[in-house]
């Protein structure tokens, strides 16, 4: 098992940060625009990417838990196969004029390459994220950085 | 152990991403302008970071192997005590109109939070190191691009 692990800092209030992470407003806005379903606990997001204007993607999330300003968990339920199985933990704490965002993609069965492309892609919207909450733009799907041949 | 992985595509030939990697001015335009040593195998690289003007830590690397156009092989000698032992690979190829780099900074003890911000900083700098190549223009320390409250 191998993991993808990340860690921002975003001069945002807690509760903002989690609301990105929790909402599907909030999650349209820096991950894709193409988010559909509920946030809730049990419920299904599902997550859709184009490029060119061509649908290229997806994933759906079961959300596991949700602890307002702490943590949120999913489950990936559909999209590529390696993906499927894994988890998405989004953790949250508060340090001086930063809210510290603690990210882990869990429970890659092999550290293929698309492995290496998706920890990029990650940072990549991490960074979107943080800008999004600093700036009040983010850089979601379809207008998204790209950082190479694969999309 | 646990294992830091990306990988981006740069539309820039083999033999330039190679030398922005095993060249000590290459490695000055992407990753820390204080960048001091010998890049030939066997040789030790130091790279050195500050932030407002005031050293803030470095790193050592041995060249343990170089293949031209394929692969560049270090060890970390000095720095962290969580990177000390720690080895850095990079490996080349081409895959249509992009020079694919496949980055692996393997042998972490732990995954402890340092290592968390560690992943989403070298993805900040593998986008240096793509943005040297494709517009001349790098963002090395001490103009890297900040992630956090950890620089």
């Amino acid at each position: 098992m191998a993991d993808i692990l990340h860690r921002v800092g975003i001069r945002s209030p807690l509760n903002e940060v989690y609301e990105a992470l929790a909402t599907r407003d909030g999650l349209a806005a820096w991950w894709t625009n193409d988010t559909q379903g509920e946030g809730k606990v049990g419920g299904r997001l599902e997550f859709r990417f184009s490029a060119d204007g061509v649908e290229i993607g997806g994933f759906a999330m079961k959300v596991l838990e949700l602890h307002p300003r702490e943590l949120v968990l999913w489950e990936v339920i559909d999209g590529p196969a390696e993906w499927i199985g894994t988890s998405i933990r989004w953790r949250l704490r508060r340090e001086g004029d930063y809210t510290i965002v603690l990210f882990e993609h869990q429970g890659w069965k092999e550290p293929v390459e698309f492995m290496h492309h998706c920890s990029t892609k990650w940072a990549i919207f991490l960074m979107s994220l943080k800008s999004l909450l600093e700036t009040g733009q983010g850089a979601p799907s379809p207008n998204d950085v790209q950082i190479g041949d694969w999309h």
